[in-house]
């Protein structure tokens, strides 16, 4: 690449965005900038594909009708330059939106010292780990674009849900003093001179605060040090957290039920274009989903080619069988008690607790339950979870001022995300995505 | 307080909300929930307030019309007890929204074991620490309620803002392998075999970012180990992060002024009952905010007691004589370069960057500036900044592939709603504040 000037920005300001180079602005003077995406020289023409933030735009350059100033800014042009043009609008119906842009003006403000080890277009890519070490450079790449296009009009989605509904956004500490659920999946951090963690999840905090704001819902980071690499983990995920007062779990897996059909029918219609460009032509609408309790799936298990008692955990061998018959969402009701954590109520039965998964085949995407609002009942079932209520003691406080009965439930927004946009690798839905042995970029 | 059975909540649900018992649903069968916010037996009427996601409400009792089992149940109660009340609506002008409940069911859901050790009306509280220690019942104050309602609008009205102007919303991680300012106010964490740290600000990365998405914008935890407890730092906080390309430090001073603008009008209409709670009668219209650089900061020191020479970063002791004379928002614009972090990037006058700190009074709400885009210039700072360019190899690296020239800012939400309520001490607008001593609830 030639030697050349970086411009300044200096005064120019962007008057238009590629969304306006349309026939209804023929004849208009515009600025506007981007970063070029393909660049084509066809003898006395060269044709520039632009990006900015609302999609792409043409310019094109007769080499014989243009100043040599101007024709050596082009020819010094490249793939992820950087650029300012001010022009003029001319109909065209080949080019994006039918119209494109005769340059009279153009500054440089950026040009690449290096070309990519993948093409923006290209079908076939390097491996993730190449990729992911210029991420923001990979995410030039329509796909990745369109992903996250995706990803962004989700957050609104749910969130415009919620807020509907009447649930108000919290914003809970990330660092916390104890090990919420016990588990060992916990990062550790020097904060100050004591000892603390990184939440798995805002489970305590949200059913405290239901007291004080009856419906609450978060969506924030929450950690896992998983000790495995698989494609549907990651170290650090954004969690979406919902608790509310007077209800039960069956109302939970209503609201569930309600939150996914909106989001499918919402993205159906905003992101269409962005769905078609990742192969989905159409997303299925999502009405009822399927409520099966853990006994029948442990009926419908006995039958197939796998060792499994009631009371066990559903290994991945058992969920893959279960996905051939149920490749869609549905939720699992009624687990044992003993299987999940000590917050979540048991049934009349106290084998059996109002608890459920969400599933999607054999991915996990949500996980909730009715939870116990007795501080008795919660000293107890933490003790048979070999957990010390000391460590809790904060938490058990509240509950003697009255804690209402309440439900609620916890969503994996990335997982959901690679159902929803078709993506086979949890990374892919994940601006820099964290696991056992990424830590950067 | 007697021994009561609790209720289950069985098939009850909710028909009806606080803000649903109006003259207009006179004779209207409800079944309404919520706990109760105050109690007055005055002879043989029973008024109870009852609180719910929405506000209010007013149940009447008279003693000598109702069941002895709905009077045993209404005499177990007491303020913070939830409860279920099934009845009918009628007409009083004196109740909330002019319509009560008049009770022909009653459940019990919980009961309070425990008084308060502060009244939900009281003017007089007792010691933060003492209120913390049940922080989600010390949030059913109606103060509380009335700061967590605004800042629930706030960060609807600031993402609505955003949104609106083409901002994407993006979530970034906030475990990371480098200090991004090379500042020792880190906190330090074990992540798997390696050490990293949490992110302070999500500065590089929002950076990067506008290389593929041009306009962003993050909502997210940030932390610092700050050594000092004051009234105006939290360890882990709210940050609202800003950034794009094709624009400089004026275009980002610009966004914040609108920004500010939308929140003060947007508040100010959609939470007056809150503010006047809040002892507020009306929020100042804000319009233009004031722009003084640095320079002229020191010129008016320089009349002052107080000892500071060009370079110098503002004592506590300059704001505050600052704070005399601007009391409310005003921005410290062109910083000496040496000041402000490598990113950072020098005006013309190479000892003066193109930078901002947006003030109310002495306090710093947000900071920013134009970014350097250039490689050599970033890794030049770096080494000035005695930072080693190794550590953020990462950064770097996709600056070989045309980063466009960019600014944005990044403004600490709690500390803008410390301004917005009127609030002295930080932790009062936080659900659970972190800080130096306060690792709990």
């Amino acid at each position: 690449m030639p030697a050349s000037k970086i411009d300044s920005l200096g005064e120019w300001r962007r008057t238009h965005y590629s969304k306006d180079i349309t026939p209804s602005n023929d004849g208009k003077e515009v600025t506007v900038f981007g970063w070029i995406s393909s660049i084509r020289d066809q003898g006395g023409l060269v044709f520039i594909i632009i990006n900015d933030n609302f999609g792409i735009m043409q310019m094109t350059l007769h080499k014989n009708k243009v100043s040599k100033e101007l024709l050596s800014k082009v020819e010094s042009l490249s793939e992820h330059a950087s650029i300012g043009v001010r022009g003029k609008v001319k109909t065209m119906s080949k080019a994006p939106n039918g119209a494109e842009i005769v340059p009279s003006e153009i500054k440089v403000l950026a040009l690449p010292q290096k070309v990519p080890p993948f093409g923006l277009h290209a079908e076939t890519l390097p491996s993730m780990d190449k990729r992911f070490e210029i991420r923001a450079v990979d995410l030039r790449r329509p796909k990745a674009l369109a992903i996250f296009a995706i990803r962004g009009k989700s957050l609104e989605i749910i969130r415009e849900f919620l807020k509907e509904r009447g649930y108000h956004e919290v914003n809970t500490p990330k660092i916390i003093a104890t090990a919420t659920e016990g588990g060992a999946a916990l990062f550790p951090l020097l904060y100050y001179d004591k000892e603390a963690f990184l939440t798995q999840s805002p489970q305590l905090f949200k059913e405290q605060l239901v007291m004080a704001f009856e419906k609450v819902f978060e969506i924030a980071p929450a950690y896992r040090a998983e000790q495995s690499r698989t494609l549907q983990h990651l170290s650090e995920f954004l969690s979406i957290d919902v608790e509310e007062a007077f209800v039960d779990y069956k109302d939970v897996m209503n609201t569930i039920e309600a939150l996914i059909s909106r989001l499918y029918t919402g993205v159906s219609k905003e992101c269409s274009k962005e769905l078609k460009l990742l192969g989905i032509s159409k997303l299925p609408a999502i009405d009822k989903i399927p409520r099966l309790t853990y006994d029948s799936i442990i009926e419908l298990l006995k039958g197939k080619d796998v060792q499994i008692e009631w009371g066990d955990d559903l290994s991945s061998e058992s969920l893959d069988m279960i996905a051939d018959e149920l490749p869609s969402y549905y939720f699992i009701t009624d687990w044992p008690t003993k299987s999940k954590p000590f917050y979540i109520k048991p049934a009349s039965n106290p084998e059996l607790s109002e608890s459920f998964d969400l599933m999607y085949g054999s991915l996990e995407i949500a996980s909730g339950g009715t939870r116990i609002g007795s501080k008795k009942e919660l000293m107890k079932r933490l003790k048979e979870k070999g957990l010390k209520p000391k460590g809790f003691e904060y938490h058990l406080a509240v509950f003697d001022y009255g804690m209402p009965p309440h439900a609620g439930f916890g969503l994996g927004f990335e997982r959901l995300l690679m159902v929803l946009t078709g993506q086979k690798n949890i990374r892919e839905v994940s601006v820099f995505p964290r696991d056992q042995f990424r830590l950067t970029p």
